[in-house]
């Protein structure tokens, strides 16, 4: 196997002395084969496409927010139809870099109805990406008979450890930008307009480094590994994959997501020995080629023996998740690394956002089956978070999120 | 009182129709007096300036985790004296874009130094500037006959409400930059290096608008208020309040940092009319003027009256802080919003990250106590964690932070 090496020994000045270990063999991040890496803050995307809502092949901005909402007891169907016009207005506007209303009322006696602190910035590429749960369409509000035909909740599945606080939800919101205030603003003040409504459920804010598919480099998730190299990036894949056509006729466009808070036991991690991390991802870890290739985007050959061993595991996460592997099945994914500070024995409390598109959660649960049983990953990662929403189309001008099911 | 009103009607779409009062009143984010939001993430910093450390007087970036660390027992003054050297060459390899070591070692049963996650990642502009807390010179390591002079804890002060797992610390660590992979991977592979030495201690995530002092629009808070207007910002500021020069030899450039966790009720604050807002913080929301002014940086004048009533309000925010009521005293502020996801009661649990540098913490404790007496702000903000830290100027090449104190 052939690995890339593109370090150098670089002067550490006085660490030579007393902190040899530290410059031995430091890698420079940048890769001068890699695009200039720089973030245009001025991209803004429309609402109203009238086709698919953004925030899907949209290409992944550097934050995100998701977050779940739970309708409140005895919220009507009517409730649920006013809070969806009112978020797809308050979206329209935040997505073209405005308030959702005044943020400094005149009259000096009223509330304002922005919070304000996005005011003066770039519209960042903002995209607010609305699903609906299952208990949308369960017998509350009577909207049973719009269901769209594969949505019900996740079946259990193998090894996840799921938090009761961190499952389920009504609605979804998922939240994308450049900018990590525009996408606590587009959040903070959806919430606000839903109060009476629904409630917060949960949520995971990610971060991650901007990828637009083969055009720039594959994100890196926390352990360091490329993350999406194999993703669904063209309209073709996402028209085979991604987008409903054969559900009900107000669905069609739309996608099912599923949402997953995966913990990493990072400093597990971190002490795993390289052939170890080789092994678990099935990949190299610079160059992020398959044990089986020397360049990221070579074709992984799961045929390929040494010594009479498999080179790449079959537990290995990229023979478990291959699409080789499973019939030709793909998800698109849209990943996001996150953060929660220290956990209670005072390590690094940290993993993956882990949100995906598909034309079916069939998809993702054969997909989950299959690796929660046997993925050399699940050592160092557990799922804690777990949700399925239906994703509608989005609305042409003059309409609203899903519009369709008040009629 | 002259309002800034700079919005505009905007079609709302379908909202119109049952989300009206979303699109009423809304007001455009960018204002075009304002230039380009936009972030080159090539800048880079050099470690080894020889005279103060960056993070400091460096611009604001988008990013901030500030990290504390507490020796473990039995650390002794050789072993700070490792960490130390060990962190500089590390700082000075992550600054310059370089990994702090071999992230894909060649043996593959060999460990990687580096985690790996920043690869192929852009400097962006990352700063880390270190800190050392009271108890580096007490009795354990021998090292108190070179204390900052001005080093001690801080008293208690009125209206806090600190966490004990949110307070003290031995070493802080400050990382800031334009990328947020790139700050939590200097974070990780620090903390990782200082195994065995320091254990964790608290930690806050920060991010907040770029913000170059009068160069750049100010930034906002989560309470949609304009943080920082009256800032230090001019390198004769600085040398006034900011770095020391009559303390200990080796502590000359240095100065003192305070950090401090803010907690913010936004829930409350949200329900607040627009005139008890402007009465807390003594300013307008949109162009952040005193409410005896119509623009931004007009000096406030405290002892204009209408009905015979200080327009300014003395216990407000602005009355408070600033530093014609404090016989001229300014600090250092770089302060960052944090989100941490949703508290117990299922509300946006966020504040402030305060950090502030000055050349006596006396400085600080002044105006805090001042304004945790009476700041009407108070009714709405908790302050919850606290550390105070000597920062020792940086190194020249060659060198590693706080060299002498091991002579």
């Amino acid at each position: 196997m052939s690995l890339s090496r593109r370090g150098f020994i670089a002067s550490a000045g006085a660490g030579v002395a007393l902190g040899a270990a530290v410059g031995a063999g430091a890698q420079a991040y940048a890769d001068s084969s890699e695009p200039v890496d720089a973030v245009d803050l001025s991209t803004s995307y429309d609402f109203y496409t009238g086709s698919h809502q953004v925030g899907i092949a949209t290409p992944p901005q550097r934050h995100c927010i998701f977050m779940t909402f739970d309708l409140v007891a005895g919220a009507t169907s009517k409730d649920l139809q006013v809070l969806l016009a009112t978020w797809s207005a308050a979206i329209a506007q935040l997505q073209a870099g405005r308030t959702v209303g005044q943020m400094e009322p005149i009259s000096l006696s009223a509330v304002a109805t922005d919070t304000g602190e996005a005011y003066g910035l770039s519209t960042a590429g903002l995209t607010v990406t609305v699903g609906l749960g299952p208990g949308v369409f369960d017998k509350r509000l009577g909207l049973a008979a719009h269901r769209p035909k594969l949505l019900a909740p996740l079946p259990a599945l193998p090894s996840e450890s799921l938090d009761p606080k961190l499952t389920g939800g009504d609605l979804s919101v998922q939240a994308c930008a450049d900018d990590p205030q525009v996408v606590y603003h587009a959040i903070r003040d959806l919430a606000r307009l839903g109060r009476g409504v629904v409630e917060v459920g949960w949520t995971v804010m990610g971060f991650g480094r901007a990828s637009a598919g083969a055009e720039q480099s594959t994100p890196r998730n926390l352990m360091g590994y490329k993350d999406g190299t194999r993703n669904v990036s063209t309209e073709a894949q996402r028209a085979e994959f991604v987008w409903v056509d054969d559900d009900a006729a107000w669905a069609a466009g739309g996608t099912y997501q599923v949402a997953r808070k995966i913990q990493m036991d990072i400093e597990i991690w971190d002490s795993a020995t390289m052939q170890t991390q080789h092994e678990v991802f099935g990949r190299t870890k610079v160059a992020g080629a398959p044990l089986t290739g020397t360049r990221e985007f070579d074709t992984p050959d799961f045929h390929a023996t040494a010594g009479g061993k498999p080179i790449i595991d079959p537990d290995s996460h990229v023979a478990l998740a291959s699409p080789e592997n499973n019939r030709g099945l793909r998800i698109l994914r849209r990943g996001y690394n996150f953060t929660d500070g220290l956990n209670e024995a005072g390590q690094l409390d940290a993993g993956l956002l882990f949100i995906a598109y598909m034309n079916t959660p069939e998809a993702f649960i054969r997909l989950q089956t299959k690796m929660g049983r046997s993925d050399k990953l699940n050592e160092y990662i557990t799922h804690v978070g777990s949700g399925v929403f239906f994703v509608p189309p989005a609305p042409k001008p003059g309409h609203y999120l899903a519009e369709q099911l008040f009629g």
